[in-house]
């Protein structure tokens, strides 16, 4: 993703605490609170511009979704989408999904969304990948019992290394999809860049596995 | 594949027992007896007309090779190319998969190959598919403890199937690629199926699969 440099960015994201929660680490264990009901809680983490679970969020207003992203200058346009939309049952952080127990407890989420993630291609890089295992053991301790994580992405290095790290870590393979556009699955929410990749007709490759 | 009827086909095989070995369950653990050393054995479960396997015999003269193939009439086009290169560590089987444990004893094996399975893409014939839980349960009893099943088709639906599968019988995903012959991997034998197809464009698939 190219990042402008948004020096607005941080007074923007202050001002909408009803959207981009602040100091979520005083939020964990209480995110049912946060949406002031007992439905499940999805996030996605990387969430980019938002278009994914902005998506999400309109076509399933009994589940709660959280969106994860790193960089101000990109959850900014997001933060700008919810705004307009005003959907109750979605939040932003603009955190680091490397603490992500920092912010969830124990069984707290029912679902995790990766979709389009940094593929760092170099094995130098590989434990930045959001399927490495460090990234897991964290997903596990904040999932349920047998939750799942859905992924997709255009990349087939980093769809075929995320197949091994889940099956090394011991998770169950449930779905997989080798050309996601092929099935024309009319609820498939497609993010910025899925939209701009299968237009070029790149395969786009979804999985659903899950934590036993 | 398509089918011809070879009514000398009976005859042919029957004259070659040096080849295609005749009551192979009377070898049943002994086949190191067949090929009268210690070195490793591989099975390819379907293996055609036998371009595959006497390319890896001819590139692997210290592991025996044992090709399996239930279609007389296919079969024959195996035992027509093993005459002429005369490879003593590669035999044919003309017999059914289903019955594997009949004829290789516990730990017996060291490596299956499936290549190009057929699909038999409509659900209800999901239980002839080679990579089905029961097909599994038998390559599992005839391989040594962490044995591996390595498996390539360009059939993305068996492909997607057979990952699924694998996963839920506990198998531990150790190489996958989306797109073969991308890697040009010259040690690479190619099947008959694999040449054509992919001199079409089409993708390869393949991955190794371990028993835990």
């Amino acid at each position: 993703m190219r990042l402008r440099n948004k020096p607005w960015a941080k007074d923007y994201i202050d001002a909408h605490p009803q959207y981009i929660i602040p100091t979520p680490e005083k939020r964990k264990g209480d995110w049912k609170g946060v949406f002031q009901n007992d439905n499940p809680i999805h996030i996605e983490v990387g969430t980019g511009k938002g278009q994914f679970l902005i998506g999400m969020a309109k076509q399933n207003p009994h589940i709660n979704y959280i969106g994860i992203e790193a960089y101000q200058s990109v959850i900014v346009s997001a933060l700008e989408k919810l705004i307009e939309e005003d959907l109750p049952n979605l939040k932003l952080l603009d955190v680091n999904a490397e603490n992500l127990t920092d912010y969830f407890a124990q069984d707290e989420i029912d679902r995790v969304y990766l979709n389009f993630s940094d593929p760092w291609p170099k094995p130098r890089h590989e434990k930045r990948r959001l399927t490495y295992k460090t990234f897991l053991e964290q997903y596990e301790e904040v999932l349920v019992k047998n939750g799942e994580i859905h992924f997709k992405t255009d990349n087939q290095g980093l769809f075929e290394y995320s197949l091994q790290s889940f099956s090394a870590y011991g998770m169950l393979l449930t779905f997989v999809s080798l050309d996601l556009h092929k099935l024309e699955d009319e609820n498939n929410i497609m993010t910025e860049y899925e939209e701009k990749f299968s237009e070029k007709g790149n395969r786009i490759y979804r999985c659903e596995v899950q934590f036993k």
